[in-house]
């Protein structure tokens, strides 16, 4: 499988909802590099994520998963930042040129990649259910998202400009829109968060972010 | 208490025992930058990192926080990237050179990042032990670790040579060694993933992770 990397194309194995593969659409479509998209369901069948031809490729089993330059490479924010090491001029650049600013893009992408969406993950979610029912399920999403949400809002006061960092798109608003779009999945207000909603609204005007969207993807499921 | 960074070391707001403190310390042993140590206790009533005069500094209420050259980061990914950047020559590189093996070591600190630790820091185990008691939050932290390690050890298995990726630390090692402290915490035996055994033994023979442990820290509480 991850010989058909050396094709022209990279290839991105990819769910339309899962919020990590999203990160990964974000930067492949800002970088305007084309790619191949390989859909990974991850709750048919059990999910197809946890089926021995999958792990092999990534042993998480978890998407996104890239192949690209003959290799693959897991984990979105590590496919970022080789993306913006490889592709430095392919694009948009994804980190801001001044290291502070570039340290800040970092850490506000971490406030969402460490502290909020791995706490409400399908798996975690599906444990949490398992113990303790539907209802505090969403109650769990729910109360690491607000925490979440509530730091990034401080925290990107002091460095937003039209975007999360100044006025360049960086990983920061990468990870932050799919965050929250999982906000909204667990019926939260996030207009409760006014930069943040400022900055979302300016994004959602950008191409790459209308394109990288679960709705455009091709494994979307289509509604009547 | 920002201002106080503009002396001439940085100064690490730090707990012995918080595993994202660590990676900071770690990094900031093997480039042999000298720090202010400036304990905040996670547990001491209630934690002082909820305490405004902290979640000023950090509104994610969490160490690390690193202040440095005048400013301020959080995030211990985001700290160590920017030392990286800032102080490239000061002691051992944290990351390859080749951008495929970056990405790899990114890609396995991820792992421990996103995957691992988020599921079994403090406040997510006070959340489940308050819900489901002790017993189960024993087992819910083994349950994300065991996964964590299975998947970080297959993944290290073809990069790894004395150490994570190749034979220089990275930030790979960075995230590890932490990591399996935690998982013995809770009474796993790590000796059932042999590449990671392996990995950490040679580290530990290591002056930088000698000085960043636990035990080494000022506020280590003392045993009899």
């Amino acid at each position: 499988m991850a010989a058909e990397a050396k094709g022209d194309k990279p290839i991105l194995f990819s769910y339309w909802r899962s919020s990590c593969s999203w990160r990964v659409r974000l930067a492949l479509a800002l970088k305007g590099i084309e790619y191949e998209y390989r859909a990974v369901h991850l709750v048919k069948d059990g999910g197809e994520q946890l089926k021995e031809e999958f792990a092999r490729l990534n042993p998480m089993k978890e998407v996104p998963l890239l192949l690209i330059d003959g290799k693959s490479i897991a984990q979105s924010l590590a496919i970022i930042e080789y993306l913006e090491e490889t592709r430095p001029n392919a694009g948009a650049r994804l980190l801001p040129e001044d290291p502070y600013l570039r340290a800040k893009a970092r850490q506000l992408a971490q406030i969402i990649v460490s502290d909020t969406q791995p706490l409400q993950n399908l798996r975690v979610l599906n444990a949490i259910g398992a113990k303790l029912g539907d209802e505090e399920k969403t109650k769990w999403a729910k109360q690491w998202i607000t925490l979440g949400l509530e730091g990034f809002e401080k925290e990107v006061s002091s460095v937003a400009g039209k975007y999360c960092v100044g006025d360049s798109v960086s990983i920061a608003d990468i990870c932050l829109v799919p965050q929250l779009y999982n906000a909204r999945r667990f019926g939260m207000d996030v207009s409760q968060f006014p930069t943040i909603s400022r900055i979302e609204k300016a994004l959602s005007e950008l191409p790459a972010f209308r394109a990288a969207h679960p709705d455009a993807q091709p494994d979307c499921p289509t509604t009547a």
